[in-house]
């Protein structure tokens, strides 16, 4: 059953795994409007938010149907909504797993290693000054491993899938956005910085980091 | 296009979230041997696991086009390959959608909070034993939040999904087995645990469990 979602709201932090779903939103000519929560101002954590996304965090979709949050299920959610832009092959059972498995990493991995650096309080206490210094030191030998596993065994290129442009490229060039401010060398993976370069160059991508820069200022 | 994968192997350890996708492929009554990984001996570190799972975790799933990692992904292949169990309703973009959701948050942030129990160093230093401990004792804290979340807006009854089940019920049943080895009171999230139960009573999740008990000795 096909399903197009008359408009969408997508509440996003500026710097955040938002992005990615805010570019395939823009890759997909999706109509939907970019909401901005203030990080700053614990806005994720206000009632009316709370009410919306329970769990309190960014991303969320607010679609006609209800509310969806996690990036790889939204990823997924606008590729099928929106099957003309051929984001995802739903009819490539295998490598449809693939680019969930893909998917699945870049959230459970390498994204958790990353939020080491700012949120450590979310896994020792928030007066545990050491511990909280112990995580953000670590970052960089973590989430560098996670780069080089994507260089050398993920990354088929020139997109990540190869030759089609997919949801992932729009997922890995979000958490690239993070290297340099989590003391990952980008000289030890080249193939990794140079799709984030391509992907940049696209019009959507263009368009979503314009949008999120305007609202932010 | 459909697929129907020949035979598959499931590399897993008992105990782990490899439970999930062992479950599926007992319900999809899929052809698949289950191959144990010895953590304990660090057999997800040797040359020939590497070879199959540069990652060096569990689980992994050889098919015949490849090898898949990632538990939501291989929770939504075994659904895909086999559609006549009816685990994941592929036709219904935004329930779909939801059970994503629901295995994205549980890989990323339930399964990440348990993680810091006996894995700490993997955001920290091994010898640090202070932020080790630290972390060890934010778990029951941190995972009981997450269960917190899902017995009071997740968990629709008496599936996870509302009147079927689906891959989601595998998987929430995987990661409650460690709700006492967590710390968590099982008496805080009544609906969780009767979930349990009531999965635990399915012949497919029996068997899949007896399966890991036997290798297991």
């Amino acid at each position: 059953m096909s399903y197009s979602p008359s408009a969408l709201e997508l509440y996003y932090a500026p710097n955040s795994c938002a992005l990615a779903t805010h570019i395939v939103l823009e890759e997909a000519g999706a109509p939907y409007a970019a909401v901005r929560i203030d990080l700053g101002k614990a806005q994720q954590r206000s009632p009316e938010y709370l009410r919306l996304n329970p769990k309190g965090r960014v991303p969320a979709l607010v679609t006609d149907r209800g509310v969806l949050t996690e990036t790889p299920a939204m990823l997924v959610f606008v590729a099928q909504c929106f099957p003309a832009a051929e984001l995802a092959p739903m009819d490539d059972v295998f490598t449809f797993a693939q680019i969930q498995a893909f998917n699945s990493y870049l959230c459970s991995t390498l994204h958790v290693n990353h939020a080491h650096r700012m949120r450590g309080y979310r896994w020792v206490d928030a007066d545990d000054a050491h511990s909280i210094a112990a995580m953000r030191r670590k970052v960089p030998e973590s989430v560098g491993a996670c780069f080089d596993l994507i260089e050398r065994d993920l990354l088929k290129g020139p997109w990540v899938m190869g030759d089609r442009y997919t949801i992932c490229d729009a997922y890995l060039f979000t958490v690239a956005q993070w290297l340099e401010p989590d003391g990952v060398d980008p000289g030890r993976i080249p193939r990794v910085v140079e799709h984030r370069q391509r992907v940049s160059e696209r019009a959507a991508v263009q368009r979503a980091l314009a949008a999120e820069r305007a609202l932010t200022t």
